[in-house]
């Protein structure tokens, strides 16, 4: 297959999203183009006209076509909480919830010292920058319970105390309809340790 | 995230991909647009290129950007043998075998009557056709070796033997470097059935 030029840049191209090795590749440029060549040109499309006009809202970081995303441009918000996020994914994780009516920033990563990510890789500056409005009085930091979530948000908390203000994180503990004995020894530790008197 | 239309779109584009859920296209499109950008672009080229320049070879069916392939066009390969695979990815990995200088025959799919997929949408028609050229004496059939992959072979046998042509299979048994202990039993079954005196 050494005339395929183009077949072989679609599956070169197609192993730049995450996730995907040689083999998903091919055969996703393979179904493609045997099974679903309008789908193909849709998802070029789709593309293009992401990249073209999603960017990040000025206020939390998020990715929106508007200068300000709907969440922030919402006059019925609590204006004096934000939560802290990784991605937009989280966000939509803790906004399906319908238990958070406050304001969010989207770090759009961690800090993560390995890999060579600092506080000017994520949303750091912003972030502070946007906290000292005047108007926010509590964060709340909802970074991953993993070890860079966890390092990302120990960070935060030092600087955003700083500034004086008050900051929080979700409650660690035994997840919703979980059984002890099948619940990791450090979470069962933690929620030892961050009992509630009832 | 009600405003991101461009951005649903391409998740909801994304999910064409074989094997890409609503998480995998999400995740796909937040990098894309944070971390590579300029990758989303190429890939949107590259999908374009592909579909308006790859097509069939009308020998083999194989994907080509020629009328015919490489292979095909190749007058050093024998000419008098027919190796039947599935998809292109099944005929690279016989080619890197370095063990067979015929031609190929790709059919781009299997029978599969479950999901209604008869002889009209793989490549049978095109192949006997092929077969029946007056060069070609013996046809490999080296469809894989699952449920579907066998009924097609059994089908093509069928038709092809009807035309008076030669028909193999590629052996089953033992693979290279495995211990028997390990290897399944149907396997173990069709190697002593189809043992070769040494």
């Amino acid at each position: 297959m050494q005339d395929n030029t183009a077949l072989n840049a679609l599956i070169q191209a197609l192993r730049r999203l995450p996730g995907v090795g040689q083999r998903s590749a091919s055969r996703m440029a393979f179904y493609l183009l045997q099974h679903d060549p309008q789908g193909a040109m849709i998802i070029a499309q789709a593309l293009q006209n992401a990249v073209s006009s999603v960017r990040h809202c000025v206020l939390c970081n998020t990715f929106t076509e508007s200068k300000i995303c709907m969440t922030c441009a919402d006059p019925l918000r609590d204006q004096t909480r934000l939560c802290v996020v990784e991605t937009p994914s989280d966000q939509t994780a803790v906004e399906r919830t319908a238990s958070y009516k406050g304001l969010y920033f989207v770090l759009m990563g961690t800090l993560s010292p390995l890999q060579g990510r600092g506080p000017n890789d994520i949303g750091v500056h912003p972030l502070l920058e946007r906290a000292s409005n005047g108007q926010v009085q509590e964060v709340i930091l909802a970074t991953n319970f993993t070890a860079e979530g966890e390092a990302t948000a120990h960070f935060l908390s030092e600087a955003l105390k700083r500034r004086g203000l008050s900051v929080s994180r979700l409650a660690r503990g035994v997840p919703v309809g979980s059984e002890l004995e099948y619940v990791d020894l450090g979470t069962i530790a933690h929620a030892l340790f961050d009992r509630r008197s009832t």
